[in-house]
């Protein structure tokens, strides 16, 4: 990514976070990760996460979403016998989300999706997070998700992360660890 | 408790949620756990609690404390081989909380604690907690907490909560589950 695409998300996501009334310490302020998944579009295609905490028996995370950035399909594989995937519930904190999982497609979902992300995506069924709202991601359910045209704040609780080991529909999407 | 306790300090909780800028959802609202332990002294002694999440893995909760409101003293005990006893993050979000752990006693204490509770508080090492702020926990670790001045709003990220398994320093508080 070039730093000025990267200085641009993270100062969008300190401002989302500000809206939210979300108060960071100045390290976690400067360690925020900024990611565009490796497919050089942050803009349309990215993520901004602040780990609050991720130990061996649960992780919190903040999560921002530029206005309509879209967090990419992909699922938390089974890792071992004691953690058959990571299970993750999303809390919206501010602005919205369309949030798509398994189950019925939504025949007239709220994403917008870019032209080139569009066959990368495969479920289709469709929840809407407003401030308040949550919603648990089963160990291995395929989910993506996008904000609304304010960009939004999603509060993670979820059990141990290891985002290296997320596996992506797109085959050029990756996340380091 | 007597209802009109239990209406104040819940209207207390919900204008510290809302300068917190945390929304809840109505059933949230409705449902929030308000508990004196037993103790029957919620001004100075007690807990509002908003269960966000709680399943096998992990756990997610509000805990807001009215002005000078003391969590009392207690430890999660050990449940079983694959669970040592509950491991928790305090994330505080707004107010001031003033955490007490093994360790050190601190000589200048901040919290102020009414003279019946003195006798049930063991540990005196001091964690000042401020927005932005967050202190983990371990299994089996004795702590108590009281808010400042005006009230404080925590975060709770944690391993499965059993609130009913808790195990207090005075024996006549208890939690229900």
């Amino acid at each position: 990514m070039n730093p000025k695409d990267f200085e641009k998300a993270k100062a969008g996501a300190l401002e989302l976070l500000g809206k939210a009334r979300i108060r960071l310490t100045p390290l976690e302020r400067e360690t925020m990760e900024v990611t565009d998944l490796g497919l050089g579009d942050i803009r349309h295609v990215g993520l901004q996460v602040v780990v609050y905490e991720n130990n061996d028996r649960y992780c919190a995370k903040e999560l921002v979403l530029l206005p309509r950035q879209i967090c990419p399909e992909h699922k938390h594989p089974w890792i071992s016998a004691a953690n058959p995937g990571k299970q993750e519930t999303f809390r919206c904190r501010w602005g919205e989300v369309y949030l798509y999982v398994a189950g019925d497609p939504s025949l007239k979902p709220r994403a917008r999706v870019p032209a080139g992300h569009k066959p990368y995506l495969n479920v289709r069924h469709e929840v809407v997070l407003r401030p308040g709202d949550q919603y648990t991601i089963p160990p291995g359910g395929l989910h993506w998700f996008q904000a609304g045209d304010k960009g939004a704040v999603i509060s993670e609780f979820s059990s141990t992360s290891a985002d290296e080991r997320d596996v992506f529909t797109d085959p050029r999407a990756r996340r380091e660890g």
